[in-house]
């Protein structure tokens, strides 16, 4: 983290538009900019929230005809003065730019600096600033919605709630110090053992949320998993409707996992398309059963194709919270009245009969109630290690409840409270920050 | 073209950056924005050159935090009302709200309609809107200077400035026809001639400066060539500081031309590796060899590398115009007496020795003395084609002077004006207008 007293720039936009936007903020940015830009006032004598008409010059260069946008003080996204630049989309012209801003005193930002001094000057907590890039970053309507409650504070204030709580139980227990010679209990610890385990309910439900979370927001992992040529590249071609896999008749074709993902209803879906699964002497063959295997263990769902005309199956070894779907394929080869195991869906990759079921199953295997109810959920792994970090905190804490004197029972609920303020930002580690927003882009 | 009287909407930005911005255009801008976006005012009640903060919502689901900014007809790119929604840089928000806002009654523009609609209005000639294009596109200070004195309408000037000559000249033959019973002649022939003349001089210097136009803005071709293992790739290699093209000690390594471009002193030159010129009776070599033979007939600087231990140069046939460098590479092999071919440059090119000499020969081979003196340079070979077909028809017309009536005549210097008139767009073909624009990027 730099200390933000210096004017910091850098493109917002991506290069390749018609247009692109340079930012600039801090305490010279409008000098910095009246000193090469001609327009029809100067930003410095602007109010925020209007925009500039004029060119930038480089000397008696003429660089690009520019929109400025002014922001003043503490009406900016950093909440320092600030402006806009926009200019032709020309990579050049950008590069140039930037070098011209530079040399009149501008810095160039580091990433995520602009949210990172946003952050500093409390304009947002930590965990809206990590929403910023998860907004940007979001790539489905659920992954959207989380980010956007997340920004918004939903879940800040729900974890200050939280933290308050514990706070003003050890603030009495801190009291009982005061009157140590007398032996007083200002905290009841029946009260303070069911007020600390209501706290562990909420604490255990965020942490229970991040499956889901975690799940909308990288996608969730599907595995198509089968012997060798049940059709399983056929079956994940037509859930994409292009031939993204490789497809032949020859068994053992699939060697790599095929990546691709489908957004069904508004929540996104990763396809694994795995290896064929048969004893092997070929060793690249056999690497790619392996992946396989590796593939179906991280899978939040493990979809078994069978073929219709032979359906028999091979045990899994499913792992706890795996759903489990299960496809006969090739159905067109056989007759109406052949008997399909229990629970299995019938479909005919093929002829692209079926699949409806199959999307209906794929949705309904994400429990996505408490997305529909809004209810907070912890999508940032960050804060999913903070909150078992607290949990486990919590646990030493009531383990010691009614053994441990007050100053050392209020130390470990103090520990309780230092986890969940890491994750707004409440509790800061310069080292955290730097690395939370070193993921953010330039410009952010 | 679609008739400029519904509103179109596009994003403007590149996909990936910080932010994103989408613009709308036309009479319904303010009435689609204010629909879905809740802010500070509606646009509709703002001034333009102002900026509104709020949210855009889709019914009850809100999209994202952003900046509208307002712009009133006729002070807007297009010189209809418009605005520019400035968003969070998600690919997945940009979509939503582009798909809201042509629910709500925007169109998606098609690719250069923006300026499109402000060419239509009046805002910029035909040769200033292809400088938009140029200027977006320009990858060196040159390009950049280039598209910029045409975007600003010094060349328009320029030609507008001949064609009032011309137009001048024939409504002076036209008078003569109302006074045809008198034979009087109002245009002096010899006056006609003389003007004509000197427009014509003007027209060649403008078909002169193509050649450097257009290898300004595509970058200047240089061909390097010679003998295998002279050391070609390693000489382009040390140019660009990196390891693009491939180096080995076998001869004939090199099958494809490798294109790279290095900026020297503000001016883009693509160099050409070609393939080691030798005779040869492997094929896919021989078509290496054909292909560099073709890349020596369209350089505009053919670099020639010997070897300085056997310093023998086969010929090479140069078309008028081209410039030829001789390079004399591995001197660190050779005594400091050996005797070098006249007017060679020698270098090494493993040590880097002798390469500011190659730099500053290249610089010069480029006769950028117009550029450097401000000279209308015309980069556009729709425009170099419509001078040609200018001097043309003028040439017609001086063929014709003193033979032709004045009715004739006239109509052959219309047709000097009108090939004139396609370059500003003066003249316009909707053909002509739909292929410049449809070469845009969408939302420019």
């Amino acid at each position: 983290m730099n200390a933000p007293h210096d004017t910091i720039v850098a493109p917002a936009t991506a290069a390749g538009g018609a247009i692109a936007v340079v930012r600039m903020s801090g305490p010279a940015a409008f000098a910095i900019c009246d000193g090469v830009f001609r327009g029809t006032a100067r930003t410095g004598d602007t109010a925020g929230y209007k925009v500039l008409y004029g060119t930038v010059a480089d000397g008696g260069r003429t660089l690009d005809d520019v929109l400025v946008t002014v922001f003043r003080a503490p009406h900016s996204y950093t909440g320092e003065d600030a402006v806009e630049i926009s200019c032709h989309g020309s990579r050049y012209i950008v590069g140039e730019l930037l070098a011209l801003l530079i040399r009149r005193g501008a810095r160039m930002a580091t990433p995520g600096e602009f949210t990172s001094r946003a952050f500093l000057a409390g304009k947002l907590d930590l965990s809206q600033a990590e929403a910023v890039a998860d907004l940007i970053a979001s790539g489905s309507r659920a992954a959207h919605a989380l980010a956007t409650d997340q920004m918004r504070g939903g879940y800040s204030a729900e974890l200050e709630a939280l933290r308050s709580d514990l706070l003003r139980l050890t603030a009495l227990l801190e009291l009982e110090l005061d009157f140590a010679e007398e032996e007083v209990e200002f905290a009841d610890r029946t009260q303070l053992r069911s007020a600390m385990e209501e706290i562990g309910t909420k604490i255990d439900r965020l942490i229970g949320s991040f499956a889901l979370g975690n799940a909308i927001k990288e996608g969730v992992a599907v595995a198509i998993v089968g012997r060798p040529n049940v059709g399983k590249s056929t079956l994940l071609n037509r859930l994409l409707n292009e031939d993204r896999a490789l497809v032949s008749e020859i068994p053992g074709t699939t060697r790599d996992p095929v990546e691709a993902t489908l957004n069904i209803d508004g929540i996104l879906f990763r396809f694994i398309d795995t290896a064929g699964l048969r004893a092997t002497d070929d060793t690249v063959e056999r690497m790619g059963i392996e992946r396989a295997y590796a593939s179906i263990a991280r899978a939040q769902i493990v979809l078994q194709v069978v073929d219709a005309t032979d359906p028999a199956a091979d045990p899994l070894d499913l792992r706890a919270g795996q759903r489990h779907i299960m496809i006969v394929n090739k159905i067109d080869r056989i007759g109406a009245a052949a008997s399909l195991p229990a629970g299995a869906i019938p479909l005919s990759a093929r002829e692209g009969k079926g699949t409806e079921l199959l999307l209906e199953s794929l949705r309904a295997a994400v429990d996505a109630a408490a997305l529909d109810e809004g209810e907070t959920i912890v999508s940032n792994s960050r804060h999913y290690e903070a909150l078992r970090r607290a949990r486990t905190a919590l646990d030493a804490a009531l383990a010691g409840l009614n053994v441990l004197p007050p100053d050392l029972l209020s130390e470990e609920i103090r520990q309780v409270t230092h986890h969940l303020g890491t994750i707004t930002g409440a509790i800061t580690d310069t080292d955290v920050l730097t690395q939370i927003f070193s993921k953010f882009c330039i410009g952010k």
